[in-house]
């Protein structure tokens, strides 16, 4: 059986930026005991003060694109610039594959070396809801321990881009210079929720075609409707094995949140971010009550089937659910 | 005090086609009684097995593109294939703006002139949850009445094409041939939704800047992820005032139809709408069922704007608010 620590000690070792420390809290934030969640909770309320301090940024991507090299390139620039590097990551089917991104270390090797870094998997869990809660209380408590630059990658399963999206300041998409068929394998709407867009493995032999694609993105990107912070996004090329292209993207990145920080929308973006996270959090603690409940959990699966054939009327299966719910 | 009909006689005037039954029967679907509301939703369950049979467009656009000039063409031209035409909406502000798409109905003079063109304001409601519930509800109705095709309009306000485009078969954007800014005034994210893009107001003066700018959103288009059904969007040219571009348009339609229905998406589409509206809907009843309870909906505010500014942990006030839920 784990030794907890007390709150107090978990605080004042986050507060000193002690990785152990931190990397326990973290264990915390992601256990399933109902005890470690609550002191988890707790701990993050207690440091809340010392965080948002960072630049939260959301990498996604093609698959094949390369993310665990782009990853390792660019954390090893920003050390190289003085900034201390979390990454953490959102996997939701981590379950299944036993943490498939970033469980495997030995493939960000320098970065996981170095003590102004910190690695760490994606949580595992039940629900989407429930494992970004875990991410973003853990992307906390990396501020809390003085991390500048918290890097949060997803796989591009299911929703997981949207719920990177709802935690990050700038929204990375990495692809490759490909022949029109760049994008395939994302989902669709990803494209439109990037900030900019990385073609990787721009190199001497492919630069021309690296470049059209530039060319095509921009002129893509150009004729979409702005967002309410009036960013246009950009296209970049680069390399991260040859280490080419990653300044410049920090750079992009910088000039971006100066940008927002100068009109508001840094802060009314991440204000938005905390009430839709706790308006998601009261509806998934409400769902779980009430899909807890054995016999409306079961009839609820019985009657989701009649309602998929075009059989039932949902909101009368709905509204029978709930007078049962809440007469216990 | 209005008279009820029995449910019995309400289904036997559906069934039959009768329009002014149908009607009565909207109201109480968009009644915000209780009473209403019951008898509305086993109304729909009873004709459920009539439904479905229709082809459900939504029709989303920029501001000022001519939305109701071109639901007016287009449903004449249905007319004229000798189709029945349902014309709904969704518009969340309608409360405030007393139904602002349908509810000036003589902007449609012609087509609500005719007994095979039924037109129906959208319904007010305090979610924009509850009032695309209505939307749905009033769409099955119809079809069960024998409408062939349902178009549902709406305004781009918030999340309302989110809500369209999870009960429609095909989504189409109006736009205009612009200088380059022609999707500026809607929201990010339409684009990808789309399934087809209609530049209106393409005439004789401004056709080579349509014809650009066809070419030019069909370049971006092409450079998008397809979605799970394969389709790619198409753009088309037209002119709502002139009846150009409407039957083009129809048969672009028919045939995503006949396409998605031979490799079987058009059924699973629809099965995983109707499953994800039982979903909101069951959230829809539990947020509702919390947030009516006066003490925990203050606390929730006061904790919200904590949230808001970044001192308080969303978890922690989320937690505390259902454990008084579920105490109740």
């Amino acid at each position: 059986m784990r030794k907890r620590k007390s709150l107090a000690e978990y605080e004042k070792g986050i507060l000193e930026g002690d990785r152990v420390i931190l990397s326990q809290a973290i264990t915390l934030v992601e256990s399933n005991l109902e005890s470690d969640q609550l002191l988890a909770s707790h701990l993050v309320q207690q440091v809340m003060s010392q965080t948002g301090n960072s630049i939260r940024i959301g990498i996604t991507g093609v698959p094949g694109v390369g993310k665990s090299t782009f990853i390792e390139a660019f954390g090893e620039m920003l050390l190289a610039e003085g900034k201390k590097v979390a990454v953490l990551a959102i996997d939701p089917t981590s379950q299944k594959t036993k943490g498939s991104i970033l469980g495997d270390k030995t493939r960000m090797e320098k970065l996981s070396g170095d003590s102004r870094a910190f690695i760490r998997p994606s949580p595992s869990g039940v629900t989407l809801g429930g494992v970004s809660s875990k991410t973003r209380e853990a992307m906390l408590l990396c501020e809390a321990a003085g991390f500048d630059v918290i890097l949060i990658e997803t796989v591009g399963v299911g929703q997981s881009e949207t719920a990177v999206k709802g935690m990050v300041d700038f929204f990375l998409l990495l692809m490759l210079a490909g022949a029109g068929d760049e994008l395939q394998g994302i989902k669709k709407g990803i494209m439109e929720m990037a900030d900019a867009l990385f073609i990787n493995k721009a190199e001497e032999e492919n630069m021309t075609a690296a470049k059209r694609a530039k060319q095509h993105y921009q002129n893509a990107l150009h004729l979409f409707p702005l967002g309410e912070n009036g960013w246009s996004p950009q296209v970049l090329l680069g390399s991260a094995m040859q280490k080419k292209g990653m300044k410049a993207c920090w750079d992009l990145i910088e000039d971006y949140c100066q940008l927002q920080k100068r009109n508001g929308h840094f802060d009314k973006n991440r204000a938005g971010q905390r009430v839709k996270w706790l308006e998601e959090s009261v509806l998934d603690l409400l769902g779980r009550a009430f899909f807890s409940q054995k016999e409306i959990r079961s009839e609820f699966e019985i009657g989701k089937e009649k309602v998929k054939s075009g059989i039932a009327h949902p909101l009368v299966l709905a509204n029978d659910l709930l007078e049962k719910f809440l007469k216990k």
